[in-house]
């Protein structure tokens, strides 16, 4: 692969800064590399190769003017599928918007562009980001780069594929039951579940609700950060925007740990934990030894969590889609009708309850994390798992009772409403990734951003450089 | 009156802190002045004179000492009996808490118990603050001060009668239709809807939602500030905090409004306003004139608005009481069972819909203030009524389908979301007090304190010293 491909995003930022490579080298090393690994991984499911290229030449041209874009200048970037990008296809990975084109950005888009980042296309996602499998009726499935017969996890999927291997260097995402985290787990790169109102999204439909969150995905933590930095910061459109301007998250990342205290999860209210992710979750706690943190056992109580996420998830899901099922309901995937179908049936004192539910682990969370800092689990109760199948039925032995049953380890994170990081963690024996997930108070992305990088100085970052070289 | 009684709050604070009056002298002119004037008004109705005195004298005591309690130190204050208050009654105006003691205070009380403030008891509200007339089967009616035969607007009804007759320097309330500006500008104080998570609350029930928020009430713009800067800032318990801290409104209100645009009401979308209210409103345009502003009629587009309100409002409800109706129907009074019964039969959808309207219109009046910096209306479209009558059914003419649709004044700026103060106008031609309502930008409550600062100049403050000298 062109050594332009293995290069951080901040790397990448500061050789086109200093002029040692142009926007359009960098873009045409990145598409390069699409065109050769894409058709076996179909990671990005929109390529937008001639708009892309017109776009570095102008990044090219200003930069001669002694203009600089923004802090992402020329960087090639590839946005979700779910986020609707101004005249490029935005499917959703649905039937329904297999020729959909947006005539206006996402805010997140509008913000990446305008900080300089060049859009080379969209990235693959289960249909309407329903499921943590990347596989939909418009582009088929996202192929794990580490093993091509598993899943890349989802929803932001072919994010997670593109950035592993070189396709892109950042990219963006978002997350309601862990469709950040979820992929850079599967993938061996790094995912930001951000606080909700962090990265701001124009008021539509349930527009105050917690759940759904947009964030930055990356190779490494000063990538995240360098990304975040653009992503956040207050927007009028967005009513429950937090207020603080994005570049507090540019900033150098060094910080000494020691002394810091560290929840260690047990079994998370006893959820079965495929002992592979296990093993190699519980040999990382000795990093956080070594950076000088106590590390001490201890979950908060998760009574009540998973009622109320299955309701407001099937209450978001017929808010979101009740009223186009009526007459579309066959170009629905069956797992959304389900959902849509137990949503519809909801009353307002179920919905009531389940608030109430959500309240009240809130609190408890909040509490639990008083005297710690983080709290550390694993990402995923199971490594990356057959492509072919379309989501986990059993864990060691115990049945799922449902196609979202098990990502609990993910979701059960979402409710708390804290900032929560995948990070590589290492290896299955059968060389597939495990991601180590850290869970930071209210709105502290950035201490996560800081512990992650202190974390990548022990355990590597994923270069892409051991895949397809 | 004695002299104590009436000052503003900043003087007295200032007058404890420079030793010319003590925290007992200035608590006994306070509970005289109670003693006068309650058993006709009605706006205290728990007081706890005894506990209330050891706590002035511990004031005393630490101010001898060296120590100031903080920027209220010594100064009495009442609070609204919707907000739970350690050891002492809290009924919520319902038959079913009317010995109901919590063992904790809530998180306002709380602080404005540390910042220094000596609680005397607690101000009357209609049972569960449902509808903007203060009465209920526990306490009965809470009278206007300026005409007994008048309500004092309601929810936080007590409050704004015990500011306006100098029974307390300071109050606080809540606002979810429109509770704490219809009682100010019935009374002629001045009451401040805040933004929703600048007062924070404990998370419980919908503990999302922005619609119902606490807040300050006082006698002038300063001592509005003042309080504020107590009550607000984040806390852990709040899952919607806003992070700044509360000293940021402390500071001087003085600013120049030179330039400054104004959108001026037409009808709201249609309401009927009763003509004496528009008499007294439309005469103080000139004063935002006079201050340099450049006022416009102008006005958002109210669709959807109503509906959305009425859903919301039935929902929250229905969240609130529905299980307790089940078994205590008869104690609830006829228009929250109404709510109750119209928000259980709220199916997801219903829900979804009003949230999606609420989402436009959020959208829609942020669009609408972007050229403008303020937006000003009458803060009710009546004034004060019969204290006979539990709700206005008709305006010039037009009859209200239920009763709260005289308030729309009030709640369709509550789901705007976007801070909301109520300042004196003036009085009708039979003395009656007027408010003018003024909304800024989100999460601008200083703007507003400014504007009502510059306002006062020319209009005047209530001093309490016409009333029963």
């Amino acid at each position: 692969m062109n050594e332009l491909c293995r290069r951080s995003a901040t790397d990448l930022a500061q050789l086109i800064r200093e002029k040692q490579a142009s926007a359009c080298e960098v873009l045409q090393a990145h598409l390069a590399r699409i065109e050769q690994l894409n058709p076996t991984l179909n990671a990005i499911v929109t390529l937008i190769p001639d708009e892309a290229m017109a776009a570095a030449k102008r990044a090219d041209e200003a930069q001669a003017r002694g203009e600089l874009l923004g802090p992402l200048h020329g960087l090639p970037i590839a946005h979700k599928d779910l986020v609707e990008t101004n005249g490029i296809r935005t499917t959703f990975g649905s039937p329904i918007y297999q020729d959909h084109v947006p005539a206006e950005d996402a805010i997140i888009v509008e913000r990446l562009r305008r900080a300089g980042a060049i859009t080379i296309g969209k990235t693959n996602t289960p249909e309407f980001g329903a499921g943590s499998q990347t596989f939909n009726r418009v582009f088929g499935v996202t192929r794990n780069p580490y093993d091509f017969s598993k899943t890349c996890g989802g929803s932001s999927g072919g994010a997670a594929v593109a950035l592993a291997t070189g396709m892109v260097p950042i990219a963006d995402g978002s997350d309601m039951g862990g469709s950040l985290r979820n992929p850079a787990a599967f993938c061996n790169v790094v995912g930001l579940r951000t606080a909700p109102g962090r990265v701001p999204s124009k008021a539509l439909g349930l527009a105050w609700s917690p759940l759904s969150v947009l964030g930055p995905m990356a190779r490494n933590s000063s990538d995240l950060g360098l990304l975040l930095s653009v992503m956040a910061g207050p927007d009028r459109r967005c009513p429950i925007s937090i207020q603080q301007p994005g570049n507090i998250f540019a900033g150098p990342l060094h910080r000494d740990f020691r002394g810091v205290r560290i929840a260690w999860y047990r079994d998370l209210g006893g959820l079965p934990i495929d002992r592979r992710v296990r093993t190699v979750v519980d040999a990382r706690r000795k990093v956080f030894e070594d950076l000088g943190c106590i590390v001490e056992d201890a979950e908060p109580d998760f009574i009540g969590v998973d009622e109320a996420f299955k309701t407001l998830r099937a209450f978001t899901f017929a808010a979101a889609f009740g009223e186009l099922m009526q007459s579309r309901r066959p170009d629905f995937k069956d797992t959304i009708q389900w959902e849509v179908d137990r949503g519809s049936k909801l009353t307002a004192l179920d919905i009531a309850g389940a608030e109430s539910l959500h309240a009240a682990y809130w609190l408890r969370f909040q509490e639990f994390l008083t005297p710690y800092e983080f709290f550390v689990l694993p990402v995923t109760q199971v490594p990356p798992f057959d492509a072919g199948i379309p989501f986990v039925s059993e864990i060691e032995g115990v049945r799922m009772g449902s196609y979202i049953d098990w990502m609990k380890s993910c979701y059960y994170m979402s409710l708390a409403g804290n900032p929560a990081i995948s990070v590589p963690a290492g290896f299955t024996q059968e060389g597939l990734p495990v991601g180590l997930q850290i869970v930071s108070r209210a709105e502290q992305e950035f201490s996560l951003l800081q512990l992650a990088s202190a974390i990548e100085n022990t355990v590597g970052v994923c270069t892409g450089n051991y895949l397809f070289p």
